[in-house]
């Protein structure tokens, strides 16, 4: 899932994400969408769909991961967090049941449970009281949840690296019956080993027939190997943010754009690449604008970076229907995390 | 003919160029083009058109006016300028020959002499020598262009605000048969009855069968106004800078998009239009990616703009054939200058 955090994918209009990266879906950030425009606003324009132009279907995050590591001064109690707006330091409080308030006035098809994510490192101990909190949060907002027919509620596993502890939220979350399950508090600083370890444990563990979201996950080898623990979903920034700093991801590795290298080089970025930059314009040509502060550079960056992100899954989820995933991952996985010559 | 700066029309692909805004021609400037990327390695990749991916046409400038504006030290004499790059502030000379040399090497279909463009104010004596060294650079930039046939150079028009030395200028151009006139040195900072007068007493001069191009205007009733004075091409930066700053230009005046009254209106910029943003997109989302610092929002006002430019002159030549100029202009111009509610 491309990220649109504020009701936009950085650079790209909806046309776009369409023709030119097939994106089926888009996040966007409770947070940010509560402080800018706000809720209420959304809801009087008939929700995000209508406000942004995207009728394809949103899926947005509780705002509980932002409050924790974007707002400055934040107060977890059991009832919910108190934090200031990262804009203009006025006070706010986000509980299980505002968060669903606020996500069933933005009207996206997924929404997620508020849920506390443990900074990392932290102790187990910690990391087990908050889960129990995680888990009263998860739920109180299920419970709060009114369209349960148009807007499908995951409940998100945390429990940090512990093994113990994750499988405790996941079954306490099964329970609860939920349409689909996330898994939070990975890709927060730990270990790629650990999360890894985290997604392969949790595999029989979630139900088969549930899609399973790992949020905040990452870059290509990292969904290559998490699609193999059995993960249906993913969003990050890294296709778009590292795109427009000029780091664009291909099948083979990663190309610095603004590298001298590329001064006068004619080829495009990826000469396999079906993308409109790829079948348009050269390495030259894209450095120059990125040298030149031309925000067409930066456009450029993003739809080849989406459209490969999405290309690749595409070709995950053909090799899995094949029954070659195995290898298509052992020939993929080593030539994603080079760096281009 | 919106503004490529230095090969990229601001936010636009030139796919949406083309598709969005229906531009037949672009403007590049020598100036910038020759600083980054160079017009040696525009050259190695077969010209601007190749390199930045336009297959219409293009028109440079011959640098002469932003070695005189943006330059830091400046030094001119008989034989060209000096002056220093705003980047690094290395030195370079401009000759009338080297001008028309880039532009060969950038290649664009239409091409400009070297002409000193006097400030304003400035002394009658100081821009009836100005003019005297313009003329000459002009021919001397006639005998040096090789490339009439893929290249028409065009000379320009000099003289300040003085109908004497736009009468001399414009007739000793004419004597040297160039494919089409330019006029400089206007919208300089010259009260804007000086520059309809100047448009107005040049127009039985120039050649009816040959074009006139304005350089550097305007805005929407400067260019109608000046279709009247005869004049056939325009370039400026004010729709697509100014709708990066917030300011769109509609068939009803001037809307300044970040202004709170738009906060939640749900109609698009303008509701007769038929361009990419008025069809999908309302003022309240525009303002929210302006005020949200999205690169969208100053996508979706340059498409707005450009498109009403571009439709503002199409309006303007079915008037003239349907011989009703003057009644299309008198319905027009006063609109164009308001600000929108």
């Amino acid at each position: 899932m491309p990220v649109g955090t504020i009701g936009s994918v950085k650079t790209m209009s909806p046309k776009e994400l369409i023709e030119d990266t097939q994106a089926q879906i888009i996040l966007g950030n409770t947070y940010h969408l509560y402080m800018r425009p706000g809720h209420e606003l959304i809801q009087k324009f008939g929700g995000l769909h209508k406000f942004i132009g995207w009728e394809r279907p949103i899926l947005t995050d509780s705002g509980g991961f932002q409050v924790m590591s974007l707002a400055g001064l934040r107060k977890i109690t059991k009832d919910g967090v108190k934090f200031q707006s990262h804009l203009d330091g006025s006070y706010h409080m986000f509980t299980p049941e505002k968060a669903i308030e606020i996500q069933n006035a933005i009207g996206a098809d997924i929404i997620m449970s508020f849920d506390e994510c443990p900074p990392y490192p932290a102790t187990k101990d910690y990391v087990a009281k908050s889960l129990k909190t995680t888990l009263e949060w998860a739920k109180r907002g299920q419970d709060f949840h009114k369209f349960t027919d148009k807007q499908a509620l995951f409940g998100i596993v945390q429990g940090g690296v512990h093994k113990d502890l994750r499988e405790e939220s996941a079954k306490a979350l099964i329970e609860m019956d939920f349409p689909g399950y996330s898994i939070g508090g990975l890709a927060v600083g730990e270990d790629k080993k650990d999360m890894f370890e985290v997604t392969e444990f949790l595999d029989p563990l979630l139900p088969q027939d549930k899609p399973r979201y790992l949020m905040g996950v990452g870059t290509p080898s990292d969904i290559l190997i998490n699609i193999a623990n059995g993960i249906d979903m993913f969003d990050c920034v890294m296709p778009t943010r590292n795109a427009r700093k000029g780091t664009i991801f291909t099948r083979n590795g990663k190309l610095i754009i603004k590298a001298g290298r590329y001064k006068e080089d004619p080829r495009p970025i990826d000469d396999e690449c079906t993308c409109y930059a790829c079948q348009n314009f050269s390495r030259a040509y894209i450095r120059h604008l990125f040298n030149s502060g031309e925000i067409l550079g930066l456009r450029l960056a993003t739809i080849h970076s989406l459209h490969f992100y999405l290309e690749l899954v595409g070709m995950a989820r053909k090799a899995i229907i094949a029954g070659k995933y195995q290898e298509f991952m052992t020939e993929m996985v080593p030539k994603l995390d080079t760096l281009m010559d």
